[in-house]
């Protein structure tokens, strides 16, 4: 397999992603080779420096970087060389059998959905995040913030998309699905979730239990996915954050609170796109960049894409 | 001052209320005297039995008791001799300067809505929750989960409701007031929330300061007030009482995450509607329903629904 990095992405690039991509060499598997994205100069520049053998990676130069402060949209069609932009198109072509990136999170979507695009019948793409259980299990959050508006059909198909992940990548059996609301009950939600829980309540595709309330996320007890749209999902992972800096600002050593860290997953899948595509934060450390190539090598090993075509095959033949 | 207080409310009610009202006599201003809602013998013996003077409140008596069961809406009507229902009816005579009760929060609204109703020009009422903040502050957050669906209008009167409470009773001068969103920039946001920015921005009735992130909700370096629609602001609690009861299940003994104990707030007052109304936990204990009746009397004291009316009125002068 071939696992496609992003050099030139995230805020200590390239030298961070380096670091995280010579950490990440010894725990890959053998079959597993890397292709570095980026400015070839500066990636054997850095590679030297960090003491690492070219020979042990590809790299596919490119000549631009999508940085930060560039529009993500315009960005990936106005610096077609970028190395963003480059690696979509071997994903595309499957020079590479997966992408990832701690870069513009934006320009990373568009890349998606202009070259590996949606799998058909996939009405909006999401990604997950991980909440950390006090059962020291994980359950999904999703969409934890591609999509700020959702419809009652997104928020029904994104629990079909949570159980698929959590399945084959997390290898949770019949994953027990919830809906986030502000009440258990189902009468409970505003209108956006009310419509979403009837709609899910009448789904064969996963296991729906119902509505889960904000304090019951983190104990293991419901739900292995927590279903909600991304402007709720963005607050519910920044809040967890603001958690970890609270206990780590005030001096809290506990096993749990480490677990908020975000450094231990490194990155979220697009789930719903016909190929692996990762991205990882903005501020990706050189652990969080050898996490991100690891769960990279896990998606695609789990075959997330194609588990999911196959299940809306199924469902539209159903 | 009379403060009227529902002692048939809250899951260990009358005891855990009457014994409640008795830790607050002590600490009560000169002028304030409680006068207690609910049968008049259960409350004669809770007293008793807690070797409280009956002396040393008034007690209106109540034949019925709304039950965490009833329908809420239904229930202030069908049951007009319960303690509610003749506690809003005293309120609304004006022959006590403010209600409040740890019982069903669905019936005290009913009640507020029926009998005191909501200062004109008040689009919908809405309640605070109290977020600590790592400078030893407290923020507040409207909405706390009465409105589960908003319109832009109603968030940005909740900016102003929320900020005549910081001033009025939290004693903040110009209380910053931030809208809760996935994205600080301006452009972040649902749909909802980027038109409540471009009303916000526009406001002259309040110090808007910009979108607030989830993970900055706790450091008091940008909001004294935080706007989101019930809904999010449900969710946003609810996490916050999980990482409370982790911190705990943990063993995590922390100043700071001990300020998440609800208990040491006591109930929120409904603002917007036309005198005070302060809902409880329903699972308050004896020290929560002593802050709640503390917080009672400092609403009333700080004329929190006149101030809401002046603000009104001016409004629609301007």
């Amino acid at each position: 397999m071939r696992i496609g990095i992003d050099v030139m992405g995230g805020d200590h690039a390239p030298e961070t992603v380096v670091q995280g991509v010579m950490q990440a060499y010894g725990e890959l598997a053998k079959g597993s080779r890397m292709v570095l994205f980026g400015d070839k100069e500066k990636i054997a520049t850095a590679m030297a420096q960090a003491g690492f053998d070219a020979a042990q990676v590809d790299i596919a130069h490119a000549t631009q970087a999508i940085e930060m402060g560039d529009h993500p949209a315009k960005a990936f069609q106005q610096k077609p060389d970028s190395s963003i932009a480059v690696g979509f198109h071997a994903l595309a072509k499957k020079e590479i059998d997966g992408f990832a990136s701690a870069g513009s999170t934006g320009a990373m979507l568009v890349g998606a959905m202009y070259t590996v695009k949606s799998v058909e019948g996939v009405v909006r793409p999401c990604i997950p995040t991980f909440i950390p259980q006090a059962n020291g299990k994980l359950a999904l959050l999703v969409d934890a913030g591609l999509n700020a508006d959702c419809k009652p059909e997104m928020l029904c198909q994104f629990g079909m998309l949570g159980a698929i992940y959590a399945k084959n990548v997390l290898g949770i059996e019949n994953p027990r699905v919830a809906l986030l609301s502000n009440g258990q009950e189902e009468e409970k939600g505003n209108l956006l979730t009310l419509a979403a829980h009837a709609l899910m309540k009448n789904s064969r595709n996963f296991n729906f239990v119902g509505n889960i309330e904000g304090n019951k996320i983190y104990f293991g007890t419901i739900a292995d996915v927590i279903v909600c749209d991304g402007f709720v999902g963005n607050i519910v992972l920044k809040q967890a954050e603001a958690m970890y800096a609270l206990a780590h600002e005030q001096g809290v050593k506990n096993e749990f609170f480490d677990r908020f860290n975000y450094e231990l997953y490194g990155g979220t899948p697009v789930i719903g796109v016909n190929s692996t595509v990762v991205i990882g934060h903005g501020h990706s450390s050189i652990q969080a960049v050898k996490v991100m190539i690891l769960q990279t090598e896990r998606v695609i090993k789990a075959q997330l894409a194609e588990k999911v075509k196959i299940a809306l095959n199924n469902n539209a033949h159903a």
